[in-house]
């Protein structure tokens, strides 16, 4: 079994950040679940587009306010607590922090936690690192 | 994109409930995300034994207060807000809220929607049912 406390976590190497976002991996490819799992803190007033070709991820509102465009269709949804969006077809798109959101996500494949959003939003697959 | 509410899917079908839990269903099997994310409640005062035998499991704690004791080795940890467990070993636990818990819960495979809870408090494998 595996515990671990993100309020510890955020002080280790396990916390990653960009510009206006930082993420904190609790599950990482290499504990062997399949996924990965991290609570990532978006700035308030930040934009951020992102496009995952090589994953799957949910993303689950514990707390804050935005909305996320889907750059395929142009559509809009609102994000408060308690709205999860799935990125079920690799779905290029624009997520917006009107208030500081805090979400919690789940990556398959896993990240191995060395990955860097490219210019395109992506993530590499884990072979082509 | 999926996008969904746990505010409106815990008055459907997709929210599960047994005596002292219930379970909103965020993402299933047929979504094809490769694991099943699930809004989980526990009731103050109760305790659940469970495992996972075909199953790894992710939990997040986002509120309440409780405790997880590793049935394999005795060990108890605390749960509280942004404590996580990881059931990598497919461990056999017994989980007490002393607080209503609220978890974010990962399954890998992912849950069809149909399990239950058998007397050894696992779920069947998918082709098991």
């Amino acid at each position: 079994m595996i515990v671990r406390d993100f309020h510890k976590l955020k002080n280790t190497d396990k916390s990653v950040s960009d510009a206006r976002w930082n993420s904190v991996r609790m599950l990482l490819a290499d504990d062997g679940m399949g996924f990965s799992f991290h609570i990532t803190t978006l700035e308030a007033g930040s934009e951020h587009t992102f496009h995952y070709k090589n994953h799957f991820e949910s993303v689950y509102c514990m707390s804050g306010k935005g909305s996320i465009t889907d750059l395929a269709t142009g559509e809009t949804h609102e994000i408060r607590p308690g709205v999860m969006y799935a990125l079920n077809l690799h779905d290029r798109h624009t997520l917006r922090a009107e208030e500081e959101l805090v979400m919690a996500c789940c990556f398959n494949p896993p990240v191995t936690g060395t990955e860097v959003h490219r210019e395109d939003g992506s993530y590499a697959a884990a072979d082509e690192t």
